[in-house]
């Protein structure tokens, strides 16, 4: 390959992070990095999280030692947009103990068992007057579900349906220690700033309690994604943020309107270490560059997958993609929210996260910025007809064999295509070539002095 | 669902006919309008009906009960674009006598022995001559076919091939007593005045004698839908026509070249009625408003059914679908013309029209009439992030579960794409939900003062 | 059908060459001109050809037989953008003989054996020295590859694998007897004017040796197609070009870079005569009209075939579709290159090459001109409502029959659709009739005064 000092073909660390991201792609040790995420799930797992207090903030600081999040805190009242922020919820304990003194259910042994943001209450009721009080799933008799009540003052346990079935009439003792109170709401931002203003977002919800893939596998994943891209020199400026579902979103956007316009490009991370395939859900507008690039992954990792359309319904998304927003914000996850029966119930347990799957995720998302930091335009010098490639190396010298190399075709590709209007995401999508490829054919050509980037 | 006073998100009348229309399809009665159906088809099967003459404005009189048209008589000679109003046709009766004194061919025992248009003869003729003035089958041996001769002067019969083969050599004698002579042209009218100038379109051909599907149904139908709209107060201006193919619809277009710039959405009804599944064709521009609502009404209906793209063969979209017209009107009929084997012979009768098909037909107009009444753009007052329905009562107050309700939803894409650019069918469509879910979903959000109409 | 002697009604030789293309078609005897050009591919198969030299020259005037080209030269040096024109090859013989005195390879049994633009040579040489000079084909052994070292000075031979694991250890008598030396390249071209300047091309490759079906049946095709062209007075001009493959077209585009822009439609023609069936690679730019006519053609064809979009990799349309040129310029071959077991072996021999495809393959390209020639763009002098056809003797006059025979409804889709936007070909497309039947409606309509060419 042709070697040049010309500065304008010298690639260099203006580039973005492309290159460094692929390095590390290439050198993952998925055992390695699996035995971490799983380490931290289980540790994040046993927290009582909700969308404020304690829980909430304990569960940040356990990802401040992945990566360096800020934790920002949001007075009660504060009005954001349509909503207002909510007193903060704490709890200690919730017992319910039955007329024989059994005990029916405990927070201690699993946090699923109190309704999330439930009143505090002590008292004695009797079965009937329980019974509207209780939550459990008829379909799936085994399993606690997950139950919240932000928005209603009410208190609650959640069951099994089975055990639910045995309780006998009598008195049962009710001593939920909770607290709800004036207070703040927590969540961890990291801004990682690049070549430019234009932003990357990843954001990721923590409001959940000991549900494994939904989402202290998002959490953990999105955390190692943060120390990764913050070893590079990123060209956009990559924010990650750690927020409770809706109201979190809901509330970094009301306080941060302005800079929210400067997201170019966004993912919401959720369900992403289920044993399920990968399932990328489109931006409001479909067809943006976030987009094209994770489809472009997606098809060139081989692996089954799916695309869906936008729907106003699932994860942060909805409020990102809000019509008044209308961010070019998807979401790349496994099996989707409410699809894969453990959802929401004691089965989403550390086990129902399988450390390959989640590193799988892991290096797709890896992969999606890699395609967005490289993905320039770039202007072919020698326009007319094509290059001789040859007398500068690029290519084998013995002719008449009837198919081009891989790294020939690239060549060709990013040549007949660079006219200043083909990115290279266009030029490897119509290639049907990995961007990987794409770009170190352009880098190649580049070097040679036969490519310049579009100013553009 | 929170009420309001304000004038501003009270639903009123200025919003058009669908909730009349949905009220309509919601306590239809099939039994009881299949049966009226079928009384209409047998009153006009009998007569004998052409472009212009007595059967035609006999048949547009039993309609008259049904809906208040109005009858047009457009004089023999008007020139009407690039033809001519022709002379006005009168039969009494046709009678062909085989040489042994047989009856061959009375049209009094059906009329489509006798050649539509036939001019008057009266005599005696050897079997070799008669042959060129009869029209049979060959391939569907048993059935008197339908045919006419408009614009050149002949007379004949038509009648089974079976029966044509079995003439003996010899003196045929003819009896042929009709008119050609100067009179006019008839057609029947309504127009229904709408909030608006822009007109919806419905026409239907009046001119096959003794054919029952083909269009005695959609002309029951047609008067049947026009007397349900005229209890309306519609968005639209409806405009139903009743004209003899080809001729009728030019003549009108002549005469109305202004007005028929008013219509933004149209429909030509025929063949509505045998038991095949509904088809939808096409205007000529192909994506309209109105091809978008039926192709939405069908695709809702869940029944089994074709769109076709238009052709400048049919009925007469061909003539508003002529290029100085263009106008935005298709046609959805059941089976299309010349697509089953009774079209346009005598097997084309009262028995082939099947009551719930018609009655189905019938629905899926007022559906589409429904569509066109309902399709306003809204815009979302509170566009950044979703809006907290909750506090308005407009959604459950438990969280955590996995599937909202379809109403929720609804509302949830409303919200969503209601930016200025999405019209409640727009939405349905992306949605894939039922037209009138959306519209719903948008009555209660516009009552609470999440939406108002778009102005443009 | 009404006569008439009004200047614009009248279909003229102004109209260009798409009817003398149809009688052509219509008169064809395949027989014979398969004859021909067996006859023509026997007598150019033996010559050795290359990218410059005799063997060029040679055959370019066997051409000249059929069609009055101009063959020019180019010296040696000559820039032509980023390629020199190289020096020039000449080859008289090349012989290796092996230790016992036999022959192994002597390209006046096969000019394949000599590696292409092999440097003289002539000397001894160990086995294990001489196998770094052979070249063959392990998957295939019992073939001769074709072989090429145009930038690289090197000498060489081909042989097949079977032969070349025979050989013995001993000593190789090499005689390579060719000069590289200063000269020209040589290039044929005939332009046929036509009533415009915007030009039809029809570009081939003249450089391979003894390979048949690639591409000594493209060069007797496109010499029949230029003598064909030349009887006629056609709309468009018509550029043939024969050149050396890359070079050649590069050096062309250079020389007549100006010249270039004129040309509106182009095709490569290759690999035209196995059993094969007809493949189109699409234009870059993938939809113009040379693309759409294309695919009508083979579209109306009945036959299986085959549409690929462009890629930068085949032959001489990467230079015309380099992003400098971006003409719209597409591939119709039959097997693409490379992908015939064949493929530059000594297999491709005049029995691979089948007189009846070339012949079809030979129609298909003049289908295609008449395409070309043929699709003006008409505006309905009558556009409201159907003209009536009847009185102009362009309607049956019996109606009630249920399908319109195709010349009417041809007549009926041009009528719908000349409304100055739909070309006849944007009419054949969307109606599924043949070119030719829309083109005879059109014609038809025209002489009756009913459409006029659009000045557009």
């Amino acid at each position: 390959m042709a070697s040049s000092t010309s500065p304008t073909t010298e690639p260099g660390p203006r580039d973005g992070a492309a290159d460094d991201l692929r390095a590390a792609i290439d050198s993952l040790d998925p055992a390695a990095l699996g035995v971490e995420f799983h380490a931290i799930i289980q540790e994040l797992y046993p927290i009582c999280r909700s969308i404020t207090g304690e829980g909430l903030r304990a569960s940040l600081r356990i990802l401040q030692r992945i990566a360096p999040l800020e934790l920002h805190e949001v007075p009660t009242g504060t009005p954001v947009f349509d909503w207002v922020v909510p007193r903060e919820w704490n709890h200690r304990s919730a017992r319910l103990i039955g007329p024989s003194g059994e005990v029916v259910a405990d927070s201690s042994r699993l946090n699923l068992h109190v309704l999330n943001y439930s009143v505090p209450f002590r008292g004695t009721v009797r079965l009937e007057e329980l019974q509207e009080h209780l939550h459990s799933l008829p379909e799936q008799p085994t399993l606690v579900p997950y139950r919240t009540s932000y928005y209603r003052e009410a208190w609650g346990f959640c069951l099994s349906d089975a055990q639910r079935n045995r309780l006998v009439p009598g008195d049962y003792q009710v001593n939920i220690d909770t607290t709800l109170a004036d207070g703040s709401l927590t969540y961890g931002e990291l801004l990682i700033p690049g070549l430019q203003d234009d932003e990357v977002l990843v954001s990721t919800h923590c409001c959940h309690p000991s549900l494994a893939n939904d989402n202290c596998a998002g959490m953990a994943m999105c955390a190692a994604l943060a120390r990764l891209v913050s070893r590079t020199k990123p060209r956009y400026s990559y924010r990650f943020l750690f927020v409770p579902g809706t109201i979190g979103a809901i509330t970094w956007l009301a306080l941060n309107e302005v800079r929210a316009r400067r997201i170019a490009h966004g993912l919401v991370a959720a369900c992403v270490g289920d044993r399920g395939r990968l399932t990328y859900k489109r931006s409001r507008r479909g067809d943006t560059e976030i987009d094209r690039a994770v489809v472009h992954v997606l098809r060139s990792s081989g692996q089954e997958h799916e695309v869906r359309d936008f729907t106003p319904y699932g994860y942060d998304e909805r409020q990102y993609g809000s019509p008044g927003f209308d961010l070019a914000v998807g979401s790349l996850t496994r099996t989707p929210f409410g699809e894969y029966p453990e959802y929401h119930t004691s089965a989403d347990d550390p086990s129902l996260v399988v450390p390959e799957k989640l590193v799988d995720t892991f290096r797709r998302y890896v992969e999606v910025f890699e395609a967005l930091e490289g993905n320039y335009t770039y202007v072919n010098q020698a326009p007319k007809c094509e290059p001789q490639l040859g007398k500068r190396g690029l290519y084998g010298a013995v002719g008449g064999k009837s198919h081009a190399q891989a790294s020939q075709m690239a060549m060709l590709w990013v040549l007949n295509l660079s006219d200043g209007h083909h990115s290279l995401l266009d030029i490897a999508e119509r290639a049907k070539l990995p961007f990987a490829d794409v770009r170190r054919a352009a880098r190649a050509l580049e070097a040679a002095g036969l490519l310049l980037k579009s100013a553009g």
